[in-house]
């Protein structure tokens, strides 16, 4: 992280200035923990408004080909033209907001021709994890590289906060995978329902996860060798965006349970990334607060989201301003003239 | 409420209007029901982008001599004046949520000179609730009929989501004191820190809401006698403020502890008007759970506010405009042309 050896310097300096502003010690509650925490992360006990850019990366998944999803695996390219279109939920959250959204295709299968979308394209589509890995190791490799360039090329545009989403039919599955092998977590107490899978539909996940952490056994230790075994070419871009963007000094908004997977190897590549890490909401899906736990983040919003897209971290923008505009903008006990009793 | 013989039959299109965007049904968890909540509350399924205002209602509280809050009297017109020039934390916060702010003195002891503070004034204060009335039946009344009065100038001017703010120092004393009387709780079980009273400040405030209830014995069923005997001017003139906005199918937004004992106070003057509400935040007031599971309200935040002034309700307030815009503006499985595996 940049200007780490200050960081305890700057949370001073902004837990001082919450401190003067014209209300009790702490009566913002988290509020005020959000403030602090942006100000660490971009250096300075006076962050400014910050821009926000969501990067909503859209993949294919072989091991859909299970049914390990309730939707075909069509939608993920129907969708990435919904994204471009901007009529998804996110567009709309985005818009509400006021923040860019950027839409970024890693492969999918059938991709759309729309200029909106970045072509970032790996491969049209990753292997079914639960017979062998996702994708080779360059093409990891890639993934992270894309996405560590993506966070540089945002940064330049004036980006202060980055907020991750994904889209990608059968990709709780492999982020289950991911979570399960990085935390030595049993396949059952990580999967959920996703989008809405069925009892069979979860079964099958279940399995389809167990096979993937037998066939493939990679090591937790290893995060490039753990995203080329069990995939997903928008989480692993999504890793790079993270590092890339933590290096710079910016925040990074997590959204759900699939971004946190994302985060987690971004965590495993580059130690301290979390550091600049914010959780939008708590996801349904079980394996997420075990994600969050080992990141130490608590989520900002328990709304029962479980869209993914980068919709919970949309709603959760809001919060990230206000706490800034807290810093900015408020008055001091001195300033206005008010008696600071509660000293 | 208006419009209630077809409450059941909106809330039926909006739920199915949510269910044909592009995105698993009930996906987007608890913004869904805000927006069908909204929907039911403005008589139609397409409520449109509402103009939000807060309506912050400033008063004194005789009880404040008993040493009950960490801050002196005084401190209560400061901070309205300090509303007035913006500097507070709701300033800020409305600001940031893109709403408008109303900032009524209901009777501070010393009135700030500043005309962008609306007179509402009944009085320099209440009384001193532990040895008697906070007021009479007639203020009572007339705080009342200001705030149903203010929410029709506030409906005619356009607004359709009125938010509740209040200040006032020693008004989490009134507040638990109505709570405890209209619940029939003990001053135990409802009495908290407010902004940050310690350990001695709470015994006195439980003590000043036990004389309270014993001097006073306002009956529980009776809305205005129960205002009269333990008050808040503030507090009345918002429970006004409920009523006519709910009548005029306005949603009305709650902030923390204070405003729901106004909301509870509202309900039993006229039963129903609960339907037009919604929970901004959880308040660490202990009473609060209390009040909102009475009121049948899920708070949308729980991130430890306990500064008042409408603070919590300005945060909340991005979730309804965004719920409202998922309703407006997201595409349908139709419209985009995605397969809708789900159904």
């Amino acid at each position: 992280m940049p200007r780490s050896s200050s960081a305890q310097e700057v949370a001073r300096a902004a837990r001082a200035a919450l401190d003067a502003k014209t209300k009790p010690p702490g009566s913002l509650g988290r509020l005020e923990e959000i403030a602090v925490r942006v100000a660490t992360i971009r250096g300075t006990p006076s962050p400014g408004p910050l821009r926000a850019s969501i990067v909503l990366a859209a993949a294919d998944h072989g091991v859909a080909a299970r049914g390990v999803s309730a939707y075909p695996q069509e939608v993920t390219s129907q969708m990435l033209a919904n994204f471009a279109a901007g009529g998804a939920a996110v567009c709309v959250l985005a818009r509400a907001a006021g923040a860019d959204l950027h839409v970024f295709d890693l492969g999918v299968v059938s991709p759309p021709c729309d200029a909106r979308i970045r072509d970032r394209r790996i491969a049209p589509g990753t292997g079914d994890i639960s017979v062998g890995p996702a994708m080779s190791l360059g093409d990891a490799a890639r993934c992270l590289a894309a996405g560590y360039d993506t966070a540089a090329e945002l940064v330049a545009a004036g980006t202060g906060i980055v907020a991750l989403g994904e889209m990608g039919i059968g990709n709780t599955t492999s982020a289950s995978a991911l979570v399960a092998a990085l935390l030595g977590m049993e396949p059952e107490a990580v999967c959920g329902r996703g989008t809405g899978v069925d009892d069979a539909g979860l079964a099958r996940k279940v399995e389809a996860v167990r096979q993937a952490l037998a066939v493939n056994r990679p090591l937790p230790t290893d995060g490039p060798g753990m995203l080329a075994a069990l995939g997903g070419f928008e989480i692993g871009f999504l890793s790079g965006v993270a590092v890339g963007a933590a290096e710079r000094g910016v925040v990074v908004l997590l959204d759900g349970f699939i971004t946190g997977a994302a985060a987690l190897v971004a965590e495993r590549i580059a130690p301290g990334t979390k550091a600049a890490m914010l959780a939008a909401h708590l996801s349904p899906e079980p394996g997420h607060r075990l994600v969050l736990d080992t990141l130490g983040l608590e989520p900002l919003l328990d709304l029962g989201l479980r869209l993914g897209e980068g919709s919970g971290a949309a709603l959760a923008l809001p919060l990230l301003h206000a706490a800034i505009a807290i810093l900015e903008e408020m008055a001091t006990f001195e300033s206005a003239g008010v008696t600071d009793g509660g000293r």
